[in-house]
């Protein structure tokens, strides 16, 4: 089958890897004979005001595939839009479909995590009623891991050798001084913990790893983590804790609420966390009287292409790939999904699942890998996350600093 | 001259090559003949404690000094210990050279900022007035480039490196939504705000850079900050301001203090700062109804092995390889310097001074390179930090993350 006109586009929070998905994508289109390669800027948003690129005016060699391989963040933009239902606003609809037949387009793919997947079900289905012939594609991403149906995410990887390589490090300075000291690490994460569990990789024979690991899959309980902290105490001065930005109290609110004048809301109805860390860093310093200090993370953990998981990229981009091989077999409504053959060695393959099952669900981490009543992560999850860290792809240097491509 | 035994420590705050001068002590000691070349455990602290290292037990072999290398923090461990003025409490003094020559140790070396060159002056006037034949040298370090009577650092650069490699992925990260953003990014630095400046080295072809750079030179003033915001607003969605950790209003408080319940104090007479960022994106998002969001670094600048400069790592080996040389000449009280020979070419030799002259002192940043109504740094700024972010050295890696040389 001969491959028609396609257009990409990447949604939700950006990831260090989610350009080499797109890069797959184009490249495995432009190969098997694609006449144009349409990028939408800031996803749906984008598409909807009409506001495209053609890929190669900006893509136009190998080195620029490799460059873009290295960029983080969402080379097209991104954005947060949730499709209406389209029985209650067809109208929206309509007008994505006006579009897409007006540039000839055949295949569209999406590049997110279960929000977008969201999108892809609904347009699929919405073109199978309007009897379209326009495939819909869904190419995983999210530093979260939290995707039904697939071993795991692109993106997350990158995010856990990030998180593992900077605990380390952070473990490494506070252990110079001779004082007791707490350091509580905030991590990414809503409502599952499987970024804030990647801290444990940094436990190596070279580092002790952190003390505590706190999740957003059990209830936070201040009792039982002051305990905790005591009970460590007994034995350590230095005690590094990592915790979920998204953990909450039995009562259901987020611990970082305790700190915050407002949370505002996303067009998905998430609330904006942040201030967990620090809310905790300080209640700690109270309670002991040790010095106590609050680290984030923040944005760094999705964007540090610096440090990223060859591996990740990798995977990034077969996924990609293989979602136009999937377009190509006249597939729709489908998201490509990784399935683990083995661990050791690292085997694993593609295969695909309606994108129906993805959306708007959360996977958590498994309730048998937390351990030490809710307190750290079985090694079956460092031996589940290792493979996924493995491996560097070094970054183009110009001036003693990583050179990214961009749009303005 | 043959070299006699030697003490080396590091105190102050750690970085990631504070190690590399380490070595080159160690290393050219060895090299030089030298019988014992003692590390003290937690630099000064240790000392009095009588608690050292063999350091050839632990660097055994060219792999080991590879490793130290790329170590960071203080691979001995720090200290912010004050010594007394000797005429007014000489007992400390009398306890420090008993142990000394107890070891028999004829020169002592102390890698560190200007605290630590306090505590080599006073040192080595203390042992002229005993008589004793023991030299005392200092090897600059500090990421805060503060250092007086040097070109600048060994640690900066590499901070400097990470602040613009990570700056810049902090705006990739940013400017993909759709929607308007303000980010503060906090940066150390109590009274000079040189790593703050290095911010603006993320500004390249590829890269806008921060649009506001506050600096604890200048006096900061609300109003004219959020002027300033409102003029960038008219042409950009998404601003970035880089802001160091000490910026002070007119009645001398730092902006932090207004968001701290209590501000401690180091046993130099230091309050511990930070809260600055979070505080003036907070602000910012009252005033102006913009999604602001505050990021700090905190001690991922000064311990990001992973991306460290080249040139800083030779040069502070350079820094502990000379420092020996100096004492092998029988210099005593002086501290290794950097002199810029030429830009372009970028060349280097090290000097020395009289430590007294470092001693609490802190260089700030040059009023002429602070433009915009001290809102931005100059392009000579530029010209002087870029070579020293130059160049790259890979770390070791062992699944998946850097390894490091580590004491117990």
């Amino acid at each position: 089958m001969q491959l028609g006109n396609v257009v990409v586009g990447q949604s939700g929070g950006p990831t260090s890897v989610i350009n080499s998905s797109l890069v797959g994508v184009f490249k495995t289109a432009k190969d098997a004979g694609c006449p144009h390669v349409y990028g939408m800027r800031n996803g749906i948003e984008g598409l909807l005001k009409e506001n495209f690129i053609e890929m190669s005016d900006y893509v136009k060699n190998d080195l620029d595939i490799e460059l873009l391989k290295r960029t983080p963040s969402s080379f097209l933009g991104t954005c947060r839009y949730k499709l209406p239902d389209f029985t209650k606003d067809e109208e929206t609809y309509k007008k994505i479909f006006a579009i897409l037949n007006k540039m000839d387009i055949k295949h569209f793919f999406y590049i997110g995590g279960n929000d977008s997947m969201d999108t892809i079900d609904k347009l699929s289905k919405y073109s199978e009623i309007i009897k379209s012939d326009i495939t819909f594609i869904g190419i995983p991403k999210t530093i979260d891991n939290d995707l039904a149906c697939t071993d795991h995410t692109p993106g997350y990887g990158s995010a856990a050798k990030y998180i593992a390589a900077a605990m380390k490090e952070i473990i490494r300075d506070a252990t110079t001084y001779s004082t007791d000291s707490i350091n509580v690490v905030e991590i990414m994460g809503r409502d599952a913990g499987w970024l804030t569990c990647a801290a444990t990789l940094s436990r190596s024979e070279d580092c002790a790893g952190p003390d505590i690991i706190c999740l957003p899959e059990k209830v936070f309980d201040y009792d039982k983590f002051m305990n905790k902290i005591a009970d460590i105490r007994k034995e350590k001065k230095v005690i590094t804790i990592a915790v979920s930005e998204g953990i909450k109290t039995a009562d259901g609110k987020y611990v970082c609420e305790a700190n915050r004048r407002s949370m505002t809301e996303d067009a998905f109805g998430h609330k904006t966390l942040g201030g967990t860390a620090l809310y905790l860093a300080d209640f700690i310093g109270g309670e002991t009287g040790v010095k106590s200090r609050g680290i984030v993370f923040s944005t760094l953990q999705r964007c540090a292409s610096h440090l990223v998981s060859r591996r990740d990229i990798t995977e990034a981009f077969t996924a990609g790939a293989d979602g136009v091989q999937l377009a190509l077999n006249g597939e729709t409504g489908k998201m490509i999904t990784f399935e683990r053959i083995s661990n050791n060695p690292y085997q694993l393959k593609t295969s695909s699942c309606p994108a129906s099952a993805v959306a708007n669900v959360a996977k958590m981490v498994p309730d048998e890998w937390i351990i030490n009543d809710g307190a750290y992560v079985s090694k079956e999850f460092a031996e589940y996350a290792r493979p996924l860290i493995i491996g560097e792809l070094s970054p183009f240097m110009v001036d003693g600093l990583p050179r990214h491509l961009f749009l303005d």
